[in-house]
């Protein structure tokens, strides 16, 4: 058994954990607990600045409560980058935090370019000596199929050497995902099918011990249908499962996607989770300083509502 | 007439310039000329903030190599990512040299995601408030459509109200471009076309004085046929077109993408021009320390290579 293998890696966290959930961090600013945002507009720095270290403050918060409860957790690139240098720098603390207490971590960047552009992207994020520099990258990188076959390999070749995956958008969790993914050949297979069938080929080639490739894919849990007929299209690969919760998919949506070992898949939460406090049926039930306490209930209600559909088997390795 | 409008700063570049040349800067550590490397790896930090010094050094001494030169130069934001959050500071340094130097700044970043996320990448580099803090972001940006319509609006959205452009892949230059692209359905039409058509929509939606709209289309030379059909399916579409140089199309490939006034696309390259001190046809003659002498004479040299096929009309607004 290759230890090192990203799928093993996290059938072995679903297995010890005993559920699925991803936790999206997508700090949107206006979202933040108030005291945060005003303790980070108090510090110095210029607004973006102190955005980045309101972002900091709420992640690794978010990663003590959670830490040992699920799995894996997805931050969600854009609200960093978009906090500039300083908001990068501080997504490499949080996910290096994040690895530290022992979760695994998708970064959720959507890259994609052509030949040495997505070698650079991919040693950014996959490398050993990327974007932390000497700290190592993340466990997977999600990253966009539009521009062909030969600008997947280098992203999936550079994971595999250090024992990560990467998640291949399948089919998108938008309203508007059809537009482009749901055009259909002349034979009846639509785009995100035939996306789908290149990522099993990809999967196959580099199967850990517990069946599945280090080549995932994207599908959205708002689209049920198809999530379960890209279930059986790709039986070796891990997905990554967005839509559940606030985008309005239901735990019965997902259930076809976890396999017969339980460990086919993980499905991601980000507001309902992170912004716990606010939510309708949670707001007023914590003080402003437990938001905390308002992400833990909302995690244990996921874990809870996934469970009759996700049963991970104990390894046989 | 708009003078803020993205294409009409685009036409006005091109005019001024008299030719559509843009100067890619895909600063690869291994071929940056030697004196510059030693000089980064000789300061302090690590490995990724030294390559990070001495992309900067190396980009603002191609910008004021350029500068006046051509109209308008685009970065390839995952060099700088690699080196971490000090890349991402040197990227901002570097954009922001070129825009006091003259030239338009298209962030070659090809960034996609849904709703709020899509918003947030805007913001980062098309927003007033983005990853410049308070300095205002970059001219135009490169995107992706895989997601879907509703995906590539927040992008539009924010960049012409900055009177700022986005430019959605079309056609890639990547000799496995077609995997996906050329994906044809029931009446004949690829994928690569369809999205062209939407293209086309949502640059009509917003024309400046000139003619064209605020969303623009990366069309590879490398496939001149496509490219010359794409200029007629997309007659309103500002173009930005990869693959001329290094990666082997040709000045009578790039032709047809000009349009009746000159002024309908730029043509990129890269390594051809920022690497030329390298070049097998022009190595030796420069000694180490006069490399910006060759990236000069590349860029003159594809000035005139150009001329015959692009020759920019004055404004008649």
């Amino acid at each position: 058994m290759s230890a090192a293998h990203f799928a093993d890696r996290l059938a072995h966290a679903i297995r010890q954990t005993g559920n699925p959930v991803c936790v999206g961090l997508d700090p949107r600013w206006e979202s933040l607990p108030a005291p945060i945002r005003e303790r980070a507009q108090a510090g110095p720095g210029s607004p973006a600045e102190q955005r980045a270290r309101g972002y900091e403050e709420f992640c690794l918060r978010i990663i003590d409560a959670i830490a040992g409860m699920v799995p894996i957790i997805k931050p969600q690139v854009a609200f960093f980058e978009e906090c500039g240098p300083a908001g990068m720098a501080v997504l490499w603390r949080v996910m290096r935090a994040a690895r530290q207490a022992g979760l695994l971590v998708i970064a959720d960047a959507k890259r994609g370019d052509i030949g040495t552009t997505a070698e650079a992207y991919a040693q950014a994020y996959l490398g050993d000596s990327g974007t932390g520099p000497g700290q190592g990258g993340v466990d997977a990188l999600t990253i966009n199929p539009y521009m062909g076959r030969d600008t997947l390999v280098p992203f999936l070749e550079t994971a595999r050497a250090g024992g990560c995956g990467v998640y291949i958008l399948v089919r998108t969790s938008n309203p508007g995902a059809g537009t482009f993914q749901d055009l259909t050949d002349t034979t009846g297979r639509k785009l995100f099918q035939q996306v789908a069938a290149l990522v099993e080929e990809l999967a196959l080639a580099d199967l850990g011990s517990c069946g599945l490739g280090s080549a995932g894919a994207v599908v959205g849990a708002t689209y049920p249908r198809e999530l379960a007929e890209l279930r059986q299209a790709m039986p070796h690969v891990p997905l990554l499962i967005p839509g559940y919760g606030t985008q309005g998919a239901g735990a019965a949506d997902v259930a076809p996607a976890f396999g017969p070992q339980g460990i086919g898949a993980v499905v991601n939460s980000s507001r309902g989770i992170i912004f716990a406090h606010a939510r309708k049926d949670l707001v007023g039930r914590f003080a402003p300083d437990q938001w905390e306490e308002a992400v833990r209930l909302a995690t244990r209600q996921m874990i809870d509502d996934l469970a009759p559909h996700c049963r991970p088997t104990p390894s046989n390795a």
